[in-house]
């Protein structure tokens, strides 16, 4: 057995509490050396007396079960609900050579009952400690809108120099015109599709079109409309079962906000100079900034986080939204690059006006460091994103491939996390998925079949479900298409079937535990399933250009239904076309 | 190269902020597989236009050390400071066979310079956010007084029974009455030996003679005094340059507190039900109580910290005697069965009012969790004691076994960790040194020795310095002998000048760097070095009963002198008599 590639550390994605009472245990392995792995576990206190003198800490045991393999590793799972909420635990390994015992203090050959210490330890499962994100969260499918882009619904408010809707190929500069009632005018487009929840992309007062480069925090743009028209747009929503997400972009503000102008003109002498982190007077720009900023943009100078004043200043913002607008979650723009510490107030503030409010932070690396319960509900899940486009889109992995980096990242973070994990295609930041998939509306809905199917809160980018295409930014930032001949109304009905599935069959959405059943890499297609009680539903698809006739693995065997048409299937195997899927139920 | 051995992730042990402009990286490999190890970095927005329309991100790179080796691994090392204090990294490994690249996503035969997203991520180092544990702990000798058993100074406060001091064995309920005034009457002793810090055991008012059962944290017992008593106490400490440390008991109350006694009394209609873990009313005890205590305890009922009024009434205790009274530190026991959210309330509490207050957790197993900056300070080092243990005191293990230990306890957290981390060789808990050691003096030297040349914040025993002895506790809590005719004065001598040694040769204490040379198992002796910018010190310990001569590796061999006796060293070996050592300095 290989010993280096065991590994296992308590609290975090290997040990976590996913409720008050259930505490998940995961293991690691070197891919397939391992036949079975057992769990030991007890109570710390709970010894008794075998023999007159002789104590024996009272141990249990249950079997592991293997919940996925990457390129190197199985990972092994177990949940369990220790009564008293504490545990130590260890774990026995076994293959056709040997039997091994793993501890916090390492590998044995016996099972060491003498001592409670060798064990891991879960000290106590207090609730106060449980990652706890909104249960919404588990039931929205987004939407993400740019909002100068989505609907102009009142011209009165545009800036000047506004162009026709649609004219014109978005620039970094150009103004459509987009705004709020343009979004509440096209409400029903929105429940007709059946998304949940909408993301905007900033709204507050700022000079560009995105946004980005915000000037005061405490105001709407007023391109936009102002806040009577925000609070109507958050009470439309709200009215039609959507929840509404703004983008906070604390770790910087823009170049025009008012403290930043203030150090520029008093340079030294501002009050404002430690809102920033300025290295030297005066302020230079060439040929670096000397003082911190985004990237190394002179326009996006570094908010200092640490601050108690910014600190203040920036959490009333978080309140403020929440409190007077009832929003339902903060989108935190550049979220790895501010201060733990400002983060756990931040949640703190918000969470104690309006306990669900969601918190997602814009990470594109491992963000468990954010995701232990004190910070953020969710990331931004690129690590899904690059996986899902390097199958579905671009055929840059083969089927094991995505099946190995799929399991790892489900194994990247715990299970209460990966339930609220946002899990995007494409954004305002990306290329529109159509052009990835060099405009293969076949792949386009393969990527919305799995994203729609897998675990996670899945986003849709604004008039992609209506075949908009878009290379990178500002490509990808094209006014909605509202004229019904340009939209591709099969792609919009596809995606709002998806979306039905997912919100009224318990399996097919985020109550379903998913598991790779094949991965097949001569043939190109996969199969996965998504379990929840005694339903079982199977998703079979082929991601080649080439029909297939695909062999149902022996677990699939008894009578089954293709869900997406009706159809039963009755023999062993299933034929697909190009591109083709199939979603049995049993 | 085994893959599947080599381990990093950020920000924890492998990644962390060392100062607010220094990052360290460490990096896990398999033993003897990796011959070196090369650290790729840049800051992940610094790209450059190579050819037209073609940019590069702009990397550099530097070689890793290695930085230990336990049983199964080797651990590899650099610290860096980033200009901008961002960081994106991977690693170049290179063996014999083979230079592989190693990042976030995976390992690659070629380094991939066309996006930042492959490699591992250290977002921005945030000053907020770095481990600041107090500069002093790293200068501080700790010792450890159970204020019932150091000395009576006071007669006048004895509880009623009160043995004559050090007549009797000390059972679980034996008084002998050690107070405040005994401490204070015996302060020169204590700067003679040369700590420079006292931990207490609990000193609130309880009912046993331990105090572990707290009737009320907002007083003295009054069998060692008053709160008048315990300021000129903490006054009389810090006159003589000695930190006063004290026990908080926050995981549960004794059976006696109030509010339990209230909820006995009252049942559901207490107002304080809600201050303890109630699974039902009525309150029951056997077979086991039917209220969460500590253990299986029913007179320890765990405190529901989650409870704001206990919260509350807790921070409390913890700012009332830092506010009034000026403490240094409070040790908490139990620490990791309270939940997280608790003790980082708990920090911002204290801290508040005293900003470098000594924050140190009672946790038995790996303690990372609570190490990250926003909770402890440190944590009772018993990886460290059971590793001392196990080799000087018990020869359980072999020398390179306990390099092994010793190594890996080092790489389990991070240096600014282990630099202020509670290395015990015993306590109140445990049997005394001496009486491990089967009453051989010469093995009690050799734990000092090691204690005291090792990174952290070392704690002496009361009493231990002078031989005292004692089994498991009562057994370890004895009257101190004041008597210096049964005092061993020789073993006091060799303490005080190892403190002397630590505090006067910066190698010798936290500011060397530790590394082991060698741990030769067939003849039973270690060689490890501190180093200080120039400064090497060798220490070379014979852990056998038989005489050795022990040659000198090469890295050695310029004139040495041994510290301890002032001889210099003119061969290339050096003779050890049973259990002897030599420090050697260059």
């Amino acid at each position: 057995m290989l010993k280096e590639a065991v590994y296992h550390r308590p609290k975090n994605n290997y040990a976590y509490a996913y409720d008050k009472e259930t505490l998940h245990i995961r293991l690691r392995t070197k891919k397939n050396d391992v036949d079975s792995v057992r769990l030991i576990y007890g109570d710390p206190y709970d010894w008794k007396e075998d023999e007159p003198g002789k104590h024996r800490w009272q141990t249990f045991e249950i079997n592991m079960n293997k919940s996925g393999s990457d390129a190197l590793f199985d990972y092994w799972f177990s949940a369990i609900k220790p009564e008293c909420r504490r545990l130590r635990y260890g774990f026995t390994l076994t293959n056709r050579n040997e039997t091994i015992y793993y501890t916090e203090k390492g590998f044995y050959e016996e099972k060491p009952l003498d001592d409670t210490a060798y064990y891991f330890c879960f000290p106590f499962l207090n609730e106060a400690d449980v990652f706890n994100a909104p249960e919404w969260v588990k039931d929205t499918v987004w939407y993400q809108i740019f909002p100068e882009r989505f609907g102009n619904g009142d011209p009165s408010n545009d800036p000047p120099g506004t162009l026709p809707w649609g004219t014109t190929e978005p620039t970094g500069k150009n103004f459509f015109g987009g705004d709020f009632q343009g979004v509440i005018d096209h409400i029903d487009y929105l429940v007709e599709l059946g998304i949940t929840g909408i993301y905007f992309t900033p709204i507050f007062k700022a000079y560009s079109n995105h946004k980005y480069d915000t000037i005061d925090y405490m105001d709407i743009d007023e391109q936009f409309g102002n806040k009577e028209t925000f609070r109507h747009l958050v009470d439309t929503c709200h009215k039609n079962g959507i929840k509404v997400m703004l983008d906070a972009v604390f770790n910087h503000s823009g170049y025009y906000f008012e403290p930043f102008q203030d150090v520029l003109k008093n340079e030294e002498n501002s009050m404002y100079k430690n809102w920033f982190h300025i290295n030297e007077f005066p302020l230079k720009t060439e040929p670096r900034p000397n003082y911190d900023t985004f990237a190394f943009v002179p326009s996006m100078p570094k908010l200092n986080t640490e601050n108690p004043q910014v600190k203040e200043y920036l959490l009333e913002v978080g309140r403020y939204w929440v409190r007077e607008f009832n929003i339902d979650g903060w989108r935190l723009d550049v979220a790895n690059e501010v201060d733990h510490q400002f983060w756990r107030e931040f949640r703190k503030a918000v969470k104690d006006i309006k306990p669900d409010v969601y918190i997602l932070g814009e990470i594109w690396h491992d963000s468990m460091p954010w995701l232990q319960g004190d910070q953020f509900d969710a990331v931004m899940n690129y690590p899904f994103t690059n996986a899902a486009l390097q199958y579905f889109a671009k055929n840059e992995v083969k089927s094991s491939e995505f099946a190995n980096i799929i399991s790892n990242v489900l194994h990247m973070y715990p299970n209460n996390v990966n339930e609220v994990q946002f899990n995007l295609l494409d954004s305002h930041d990306t290329p529109r998925i159509l052009t990835i998939c060099h405009d293969s509306i076949e792949k386009v809905k393969l990527l919305y079949l799995f994203q729609l199917s897998f675990q996670g809160s899945p986003c849709i980018y604004y008039g992609d479900e209506i075949g908009m295409t878009g290379g990178q930014d500002p490509g990808c930032r094209k006014c909605m298409v509202w004229d019904k001949d340009k939209q591709d109304r099969e792609l919009f009905t596809y995606v709002s079937k998806l979306i039905h599935f997912r919100k009224t069959i318990p399996a097919f959405g985020n109550k379903g535990q998913f598991t790779f059943i094949e991965a097949n890499d001569a043939e190109n297609y996969i199969i996965y399933q998504k379990s929840y009680q005694n339903d079982y539903l199977y998703f079979v698809i082929n991601n080649s250009d080439e029909a297939r006739t695909v062999l149902l693995p022996k677990e699939m065997s008894s009578p089954l239904q293709n869900l997406w048409n009706g159809k039963s299937i009755t023999s062993s195997a299933i034929d697909l076309e190009p591109y083709g899927f199939a979603i049995l139920s049993r």
